[in-house]
């Protein structure tokens, strides 16, 4: 072996010289970590990334090393002082979760831990299995249905769609030309978030083949026009597979009428799919138990962890209500990947037949730790002390004669805008806009927007456990105030 | 307000109700964390998990809280010891990675600030940007090309096949009926990661339009045959429209004739994609600069940093050579969307216009921190490492009359057996099957296993910061005493 020996001299690794100085980078965080969380109420909720720190971060690739002290200092100044801001209790964004201590805590050790949750005989294999049980029992779904935790709830919609698709043809897994080329069409309320747009294209059936039917005043789908839809296509020679129905659409928060969307599907042996992103785990609240109740029948739901269950990032889940068909979907055997009866390649079945993915982490622990840490009353607590603020919010705005309330609050979702009365829509868009991005710059709150009829709301989206009622008020105030200063100002002069 | 007020009393949180408990625990878990990276090379590899650790995991929905160091206990008792063993020196299976410190640490930072990475103006999204330039850089990609962070290379291969679909049909993102239908065809070498399979399915294409063209004794792909089945499949009227190159098959690590592949892509105008999960990164060691040199010039390239640039789990990346024809693929309007001039919602182009995702974590730190931490000269030397050691263990198995090696050693793989000489094919695939999960239980090491023409090998690929020389020796050692244990036993006997 004397040849050989001389070509290993010198061998490297990326372990660190000395464990004590990453051990003191650890405690180091661990204290700068605590202390930003601790007192997040007062930091704003956002601030601009100045331009030296955008310059700052268009470096050439580092060729040598660095201290990792010196890294994390750089991370200090140029990183962490411009979050995004979904962590603080005044963020109403979007759609965003804030994430928690002990959830972070999780992302470490997972990272420790590094596992491939693909395939093998390891603990993180079992953990996920857990809470995939778990994630059944929050919706009542059947507990031998399957489901696997990916990125979000896009992924979600995207994976169960495909498995829709599927079951729409024998074929389409193998290809070639197939009676239903150019015929699937799927079902939603023009509402519905444009990740199911996404997996229409995705899937390689095309966004024309989804019908946007229209909603009603609730913004609900209008099941009358959804049936007369499914009819035409029938007629004109299309293969309805699959209605979706929405749990929470992202706009107002509407749910579909989900026992009509579920008969119909039946009555014409369709898919039943929901996308619940948000509202799903709302079913675990017994004022929507009811409405809700269909999710037990659903062919498949995608709803995320990351969102109103408050969780890190990224974790979403899909279920689906026949294993076989959701593995049917997915399973490519592969020599590579054959099961074994012992050793680290035996172990439960691999996650790939699930999905699409085959490296994966370790999203599952930080669940697993969540909901021991809090336990499930505590979430069904939370996500109704969401939905109560957002009918208080309602009610502040409605007690106020400067603001508009632009919708209805079926749940944890609120439409406003500015509306002193004398200004036309062009302007009161123009306004409203300004108005926001004001709001943000002040560092105060931060909802998003949405548009609801050609009209430019403030959209408050309430998924953040950190949210109290002061920050509501706040929130009304500084919308008030901010929209008077616009008003006074001479840009609302402009014509269409 | 006095009757809304009503409704928040005891206003609820899940942040801890005493900062300093969660600060001790976050100290405890640094202690524990460190001192088993430390002495990782004292632990086995890989143990089983008992069938009572296996029990504990199939426990009820917690439904009240629990102490968070009880849950951390919990977590040390039943989840900790039974790793995957992926980040253990002598883990060579599938294909992994094994993360390092930092990169740890990273993911708790990014798990405190908890941004989501899908849109807005906050420091995470210009981060992201700077690592997708260093990845261009790395592989020497247009600084011009468009690319995005995803889960891994699976995903990576599926979004690059979805845009390279689209660019054959311009009606296939609209849907409906379309000439191309069941036409479509795409080429690999028989050697390609069944995750391209899996793409053809999901993308709406199927697995017959795959050709799977065969391999030379190297297990490179057969060009002749491959440009002798685009002929005929043009003549049969189909439409070739994706060569996808492979630079490191998951079996052997065998390099696809990557120049001749891209002169064959040109020639009949098909887009040249490259499979590169781990090995496109061997293109920074200078002996392999030219076979990969074509890379450059790929319409897209999934590769994965999670495996060969040792970073936790997860990050893949997707580069796409026209960031039009990319952003074309993704991109659908909507309204909870729209992009400001300032304020939270301005900011750089949604990363959702790149990929099928929205919500996003913020993977880009650790790639950040760690490229920082160790610079690209020190990765450059790792992967060398790793091709080093390599061609060492085969030197090793060609000097042990016992072992067989079973196929040349292009990069970071080798495939051997334990092959006496007096047994036939059948008990040898047994005996090494039954070698390879003894080996397994030893904890000693790990590699895995794949067939090669029918034969059951013992496959090592190393893709891991640390192993060292001693490693490779000590499995060699521990597999012929394994095998010679076996060899001696009455199982043998049973016939095919
Ligand atoms: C109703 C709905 N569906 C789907 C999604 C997409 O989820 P994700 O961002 O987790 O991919 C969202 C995101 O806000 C949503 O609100
Ligand atoms: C050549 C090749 N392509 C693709 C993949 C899939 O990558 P990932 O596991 O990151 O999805 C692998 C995984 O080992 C691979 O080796």
């Amino acid at each position: 072996m004397e040849k050989t020996k001389t070509t290993t001299e010198q061998e490297i690794d990326l372990d660190p010289q000395d464990w004590n100085t990453i051990r003191e980078l650890g405690h180091q965080i661990i204290e700068d970590m605590v202390d930003y969380l601790k007192d997040l109420d007062d930091q704003p909720v956002w601030k601009g990334v100045p331009a030296d720190v955008k310059e700052n971060l268009k470096q050439a690739m580092p060729q040598g090393p660095s201290d990792p002290n010196a890294v994390y200092q750089e991370f200090k100044k140029n990183i962490f002082p411009y979050p995004k801001g979904n962590i603080h209790p005044r963020f109403f964004g979007w759609v965003e979760g804030n994430g928690t201590a002990l959830g972070a805590l999780s992302e470490l050790l997972a990272s420790v831990m590094n596992p491939n949750v693909g395939i093998g005989e390891h603990s993180a294999m079992y953990v996920e299995r857990q809470v995939l049980d778990w994630c059944k029992q929050l919706l009542g779904y059947p507990s031998d249905s399957s489901g696997i935790l990916l990125s979000g709830a896009s992924m979600a919609n995207i994976t169960a769609l495909l498995v829709a698709r599927n079951t729409a043809s024998d074929a389409i897994k193998a290809g070639g030309v197939d009676a239903t080329d150019g015929k699937l069409t799927a079902y939603c309320s023009s509402e519905t978030h444009n990740c199911i747009v996404k997996a229409m294209e995705v899937i390689g059936l095309g966004h024309n083949q989804l019908r946007e039917i229209p909603v009603d005043e609730r913004y609900q789908m209008k099941t009358d026009a959804l049936k007369e839809q499914i009819i035409r296509d029938q007629q004109e020679g299309y293969t309805p597979f699959c209605i979706i129905g929405n749990a929470g659409t992202v706009n107002t928060g509407a749910i579909d009428p989900m026992d009509e969307l579920l008969t119909i599907a039946r009555e014409f042996d369709l898919w039943f799919h929901v996308d619940g992103a948000f509202g799903a785990l709302a079913k675990m609240v017994p004022a929507y138990e009811d409405k809700l109740r269909s999710l037990e029948q659903a062919d498949s739901i995608a709803f995320d962890l990351h969102k109103w269950m408050y969780m890190p990032y990224e974790v979403g889940c899909v279920l689906v209500r026949n294993a076989e068909i959701h593995r049917a979907a997915f399973t490519t055997e592969a020599d590579y990947l054959t099961a074994h009866d012992r050793g680290l390649a035996a172990g439960p079945e691999t996650f790939s037949h699930f999905g699409m993915e085959l490296s994966r982490g370790f999203k599952a622990l930080k669940v697993w730790m969540s909901l021991k840490e809090h336990g499930i009353e505590k979430y069904r607590k939370l996500i109704t002390q969401n939905i109560t603020q957002a009918s208080y919010l309602g009610s502040l705005v409605k007690e106020n004669p400067n603001l508009e309330l632009m919708a209805g609050i079926p749940m944890n979702i609120v439409c406003y805008r500015f509306n002193p009365g004398q200004l036309d829509g062009f302007n009161l868009n123009r306004l409203n806009k300004e108005l926001l991005m004001r709001l943000h710059e002040s560092g105060v709150a931060a909802p998003t927007y949405t548009f609801l009829e050609g009209q430019y709301v403030i959209r408050v989206s309430i998924t953040n456990h950190r949210t109290k009622q002061k920050d509501l008020i706040k929130l009304i105030e500084t919308s008030v105030a901010i929209g008077e200063d616009v008003l006074g100002e001479a840009f609302l002069s402009e014509e269409e």
